[in-house]
């Protein structure tokens, strides 16, 4: 296996990793990704689970077309501003070609140039001009699986892409109240699924006007933190306003004949979640994923050589297999001969298979597996006859586990600070999640980011505090914020 | 609502048809569709049931990027003459903005071009030179689900696109013969797929050099007939031969040490589909969905007024709609009080769902329900003690019936003509599918085209009979081939 997979990245580890557990491997294409199988698999896990939930909540799926008019984007003023320097323009319909080389021609250039999308505002706002009619009846609420493009000027593997998979919600209201609400229903809806789907815990916040995003009136976000102490913006859900409604000119009717614009949401989440889990939960033998989550729940493994023995052992794995499908337990038996046990042991340990069972000819005569759990790494007999109870409870034991530890982690990483000294200190060693008071004021959250290279990842719904003093500036400050330097 | 959705087309029935019934609707930009909830939905249906067989025969989902430098576009040298007229250039990584205006900037400006796949084969082969190490062993079997752009000059909505939904298949083995196998393996199971799952009877053939895909050895198609005699090509499967690896110098380590390059094959289906799905088995009122596909399968309406009777009802709805769950069967129960009976039977006309039952005072009491098959337009009281047993028959019935229907349209409109006059007149009224002879040369197809606009779709696997005289040239032939107008 080839691990040096990308330049560009400095945390070798991190790439490593990635590449080893056969997740996504680098491309050609600068900040592209190739999705392995089993990096695919995470997502469309992801994917299943988070879709069932939205339809749930009323949202139904369309897909927009790829190409935004780049006229389009530009409607939204404030939109504009957050995408026009990093995204990919596509200016023409097709080339020449002259001794074997690529040549731009005249004759195939656009009339507008088209954009490909880095979110799907624009396009989405553009239709509902047409489909708010005096018949339909608010709320609209859409969802899209799509790609997208932002030309990362710094791309981290999964982290921050060029391309990346995208689940992107968009709603249209017709009062601001039910608006608002709705965005911040989301960002629940996304909490519960992050916390208790992928174990990893997350602070319920907003943005700064600094970092809220580009034609938001508010942008709702979660945020985590990782193993090396830096924060990562794991899900946004942003309030519209009348921005993009009176942007566009979309307006709905109202029962008295008037009409009116109306209000909007978008939110979303990304393959930056499966980043989001390798850079929470793994440890120095590869990954761990949280079973709910996981492709593989279960991995069998025989150390068995003679042959009457391994009769009795298919016999046995057969009877096991039945039951974990019968569960909708996720099992894959590794009957492999080219690959010593030992080398399994390895691969299944990178790949975070929540729970290893090997069966060996002593245990058998016994009646007893081998089960060994990848979160804390310990090894137990059980007896065959209870696998059904306790298979279950394991799987719920190491869902719950991991969580514990990525919470830990995080409380390990929280601290409350006042003092600017010790402040810039924290951000020169060990970094983490900061709790200080801030003025409100852009000038000071520039002087800090400027000082310490954190910004602030976001005002939490849930303070420790309320009316302080500025860590920067001593002004009044009304709470404390979250510093952190972030990806 | 709107029904006048798109400018290009002019097929007005077609393009009301899928707007009335929700399946997309045109974009501002031009030849790329929005596909709404009904449309997207039966995609996702196509999709996931495809996908079950493509994993069953061995083949892991992949996703690579969405953009391929145009230098590799550009190495298999027949490859790039198929797309290099008709692709989406991407030139710039941004652009600025003067008084409100887009406007590109050398800054921005790409050292290499980059074209949004209209196809993988460049980006997958070039993966490929990197991981076909010592220790892989072949075939390697990738499968993706993308969305791909090709620039269409003449987009015909859902059955020529620009943007469209892809499933491709890519694979790489060590010899000829397992190569060319696996894309007629690939060939029978799309036939199976569409025959019983999309009840479209289709004809199974190879393409003449002109027509097959570019950077193809050979490319094996399925071939249909659409409602007005026209034929759509509805899916393929290339032998790609040593082409790509060549070109790519990708190459795989043989036992003795010494390396070959090896042989490739690529096939795929797309959301044309669905247009073949409503210009096969539409009719006068609306779609007619195949059972095995259709997103409600049945949909179920009272027509009670009086709210003792309503409570009889609601009783009797949960009971149905208790045992469909159970049987697998996607029911809706549409008690939507703001709209009449009459309407939402129109309304599902037109959606082609395959079973309407609807329940009135009358039938309660008799203990009857009314059963109403899209398919065939019949009416039928049936005992609700039935239910059960009648409505698996009758779904599978109607998934039947509606093959029949139009294996007897494809049979109606396929004929043998052995005379070129008549054959050009065929070509002027009626069209269909013309089995005739050829003698195996581009000037006489090229000229058979001029002179009635129909080409030779496929030179089918099964032929009627063997030598006989061009129906162009008179030369000598070694079997028939099919003409047809084509979308």
């Amino acid at each position: 296996m080839n691990f040096s997979c990308n330049k560009y990245l400095s945390n070798k580890w991190f790439n490593d990793l990635i590449c080893k557990s056969n997740l996504a491997e680098s491309s050609k294409i600068r900040g592209c990704l190739i999705f392995k199988p089993y990096g695919l698999e995470i997502w469309n896990k992801i994917k299943n689970k988070l879709n069932y939930l939205i339809k749930k909540t009323g949202h139904e799926n369309y897909y927009f077309p790829l190409l935004i008019s780049s006229a389009d984007l530009n409607k939204e003023s404030n939109h504009i501003k957050g995408f026009f320097r990093e995204c990919a323009l596509v200016t023409h319909s097709g080339f020449n070609i002259k001794n074997n080389k690529i040549l731009l021609d005249r004759k195939y250039k656009l009339k507008t140039e088209l954009i490909i999308r880095p979110t799907s505002e624009a396009i989405i706002w553009n239709a509902l001009k047409k489909w708010l009619t005096s018949s339909i009846k608010l709320p609209i609420l859409l969802n899209q699986w799509s790609n997208i493009i932002r030309w990362e000027l710094r791309p981290r593997f999964l982290l921050r892409n060029s391309e990346f998979l995208l689940q992107e919600g968009h709603t249209i209201h017709s009062s601001k109240q039910e608006a608002l609400s709705h965005s911040i229903k989301i960002l629940n809806l996304y909490k519960d699924f992050i916390e208790k789907i992928l174990s990893i815990p997350v602070i319920k916040g907003k943005k700064t006007k600094t970092e809220k995003f580009a034609g938001a009136n508010t942008t709702f976000c979660l945020e985590s933190v990782l193993l090396d102490g830096k924060a990562l913006q794991i899900a946004t859900s942003h309030f519209l306003g009348q921005n993009f409604s009176k942007s566009f000119d979309v307006k709905y009717y109202k029962k008295n004949g008037t009409y009116k614009h109306p209000w909007g949401t978008s939110w979303g989440i990304s393959t930056r979640l499966i980043g989001a889990l390798v850079f929470t939960h793994s440890d120095k033998y590869g990954l761990i994923l949280p079973p709910k989550i996981a492709p593989i729940q279960i991995v069998i493994i025989s150390i068995i050589k003679k042959l009457e023995d391994k009769q009795i052992l298919e016999k046995l794995v057969k009877k096991i297999r039945v039951f974990f499908k019968k569960k909708q337990i996720r099992c894959f038996y590794d009957n492999r001969k080219q690959y010593h046990p030992g080398w399994k042991f390895n691969e299944y340990d990178i790949k975070g298979i929540p729970i290893r069972i090997t069966i060996g000819k002593n245990e058998i005569q016994k009646g007893l597996i081998e089960l060994f759990r990848r979160d804390n790494r310990k090894k137990k007999h059980i007896k065959i006859r209870t696998i059904k109870k306790k298979i279950t409870y394991f799987l719920k034991n190491i869902q719950n586990n991991i969580f514990l530890k990525a919470l830990f982690l995080k409380n390990k990483f929280t601290k409350t600070i006042d003092d600017y000294k010790k402040f810039k200190q924290i951000f020169r060693s060990s970094g983490g999640l900061i709790y200080a008071h801030w003025d409100g004021m852009k000038e000071s959250e520039n002087q800090i980011k400027e000082d310490t290279s954190a910004s602030i990842i976001c005002i939490p719904s849930k303070t420790k505090s309320n009316f302080g003093h500025c860590i920067y500036s001593k002004n009044l400050s009304k709470q404390r914020v979250i510093f952190a330097k972030c990806y």
